[in-house]
């Protein structure tokens, strides 16, 4: 069983990022920026009502405080700054959804945090040390310090696989700052095999594991509605029930 | 009865504002700075954690977002942007109350909000509309919007009387953009009047009146501390037990 | 004789804001964001070097500190505070065109500052002594602050009318925040009465006077890049030489 | 042949850092905050306006943009995006010199991009990258790719030594993100052994090389007032005239 999620609600100010009304009925659980890589205090509830609308569950997706760089740029900071850093976007979306009667169902974090997090123990550790709070399930990939750290803290791990994005020989996301658009049909086709037989392609033409537990999609990618509706299409028969 | 509280943690990044170690053991309440005009994600744990250790409730001090200028720079902002600006900023600190766990025990916005809340029914109403998500009391002054709105709109409004501001000839505060020290032993007479007679002398000489539910001292009076102390020693038969 | 000028280089980080590569073949002189409502030290340089490509002369924009707002929203500054603001946003922009070997050749305040700028002198002012510096024209509208003060304090005024904006019958500019799609061929036939005839038909029926040295065009109209090409054909009899 | 210099004008908003009024007349040459790591624009002119009342030679000291970390954080920034983010702040403080009609004197990158610039060629080429605008003489650290890359590039490179901070046994500098007080008397003997001797003893017990063409002192070092008295006292007969 698999359940499709997305990056969303990161427009700025009068910038708009993503076609969040055409990627919300799509989706079961959306990962809501919080302010500090995109979205802002007028963004954020209109991306939480979206989500109530359509019935989709509300997870967290904070960043490392980089608005310019869309939090796509490494940044050095402690493990209790860090923490402390999440939970203040965490506990700023918490407001919204308080504020329409859901609950904040998992956190995520975003960009150079989630690469950071999945290579050091310590930034791992940053994350569970702010999920602890609300004891919320955290999303990352398997084999690497998400999967290690967050379920040896007793966490709820679900395990991400990338739809839009590529993977190299050794199972690491290969991350762009901007997102180039993909082929629908081959990212479906790729999504089935990753749900029904854990697996994936990687660049350098090998099988590498995988696991899906949620399927993901970035609202940034060009072409992210195409994509979203073909791979929900394809993994229909293993999507869970809303 | 009244208690004293005091707008704190007021720090950002290596930048030192006011002396909240030496305040918080006068206080009953802190109003606590969320970030927008004042402190950063790492300073508001370090003040919840100090209230916590002294007994202190804490309330949310949201402000414009104006760092640069303190949030002592008007803004015009429509009501509905004003309420996400506020409700972002609780939020953030609640998220490190429920990490303490501690309750959020009420609101009072910050500078020039606090003034434009007095004067602008439309601003008035956009605190309650951020109150109104967990029920917070309002802190703000008598005879102003703040006590016509918050009140109508069913809030317990908790009247202020700043022990470390002038008032003028028609109630209002004189506030200026830095906080200039006051004699200790003025703020205490007066304060003693505040709170026995509900009157202080404005600065054109005449007795106007005030509430006095609590007495505020702002940290960053250049001697708070003095201010807080003679005021807490003048008021001690009339104050609320914590 | 007048000049196509354009607000423009407005995006900012991973945003895009308007069609800068379609519009800088169709103008003269290019308004370009300064990093304070939009654009950053990246975007500038872009801006910068395309304005080059195409021979058009490079004019800063800056605004109010409020890239949240994009520089729409009022906010309360003394002179002083509001000429540094100013000169540091020129400095930063004159900093890329030095790289470049390329004069400055105007300033020209942004959104609210603008609006802020024609109605109250102190602010007028403000601009003023920011252009002093390099004795820069400053553009802006007749019968109003800009005109008056600008050129009471030496200035080179370059009066604009606004191409894809509407008048009041008091010849006020009908400001949003975010800008509406405008009917090209209604925008060029109204440009050239601009031109010719000094006057434009306000909303209320009425004409009203104009003066048109520079045809400003906004890059965040939506279909900026048809406005622009309408009008610029339409005027063409009447425009300076580069 | 040495002179002192000193990082500062480092206050924002109402924050204050530093005693500049204090240090100024004790300087030769002041390294000047752009606002990126602290400073804003009103205190950029304040600064620049005090260095000029003392004969103080100023360049520029820009950061990575991170106010909130003091620019002590390290990014990860392509060459391009760093040298733009250079070029932006040596602009902004350019405007504020040319509006009291001074030059500006060098340039020295501030906190972890100092650091970061030592260690890895890319950053040191940044830095040229933005120097070369206007022909910068660079401040940096000998037998560092700040001088392997500054002297390549055909930078005058001015090496600096550390009054107010230690050298491990490998002569790199030990930066905490806030500065203890040090001994005035001790940082003025081994000042003179810098200047005389070209060596400093190290936190190892070892002589390390060391060149001060330029000695540094930390405006945010607490005792920093005391530390430049006593090392400009000591070093008096090798200082260059003004």
């Amino acid at each position: 069983m698999t359940f499709l999620n997305c990056d969303m609600g990161e427009s700025y100010g009068l910038y708009r990022m993503g076609d969040d009304e055409a990627l919300m009925p799509l989706i079961s659980a959306a990962n809501v920026a919080c302010g500090f890589h995109a979205s802002d205090f007028n963004h954020i509830p209109k991306t939480v009502r979206l989500a109530k609308k359509h019935g989709v569950k509300v997870g967290a997706h904070p960043s490392l405080p980089d608005l310019q760089g869309f939090g796509r740029r490494e940044m050095t900071m402690p493990r209790d700054e860090l923490a402390n850093c999440l939970i203040y976007q965490i506990g700023a979306l918490k407001g919204f959804l308080d504020a329409e009667g859901m609950p904040l169902n998992h956190i995520k974090p975003h960009g150079a945090l989630y690469g950071m997090a999945a290579r050091m123990e310590d930034v791992a550790h940053a994350v569970c040390d702010a999920a602890d709070i609300y004891d919320l399930p955290i999303m990352g990939m398997i084999e690497t310090c998400h999967e290690k750290v967050y379920t040896a803290r007793g966490h709820v791990f679900i395990a991400e696989y990338y739809a839009d994005l590529y993977y190299n020989g050794q199972g690491k996301l290969l991350i762009t700052r901007e997102h180039d658009p993909v082929d629908p049909q081959d990212a479906a086709e790729r999504a089935v095999r990753a749900v029904r037989e854990g697996v994936t392609k990687s660049v350098d033409g090998n099988d590498i594991p995988v696991r899906a537990d949620a399927i993901c999609v970035h609202s940034d990618t060009p072409n992210a509605v195409e994509v979203a509706r073909a791979v929900r299409d394809a993994v229909a028969p293993y999507l869970e029930a809303a």
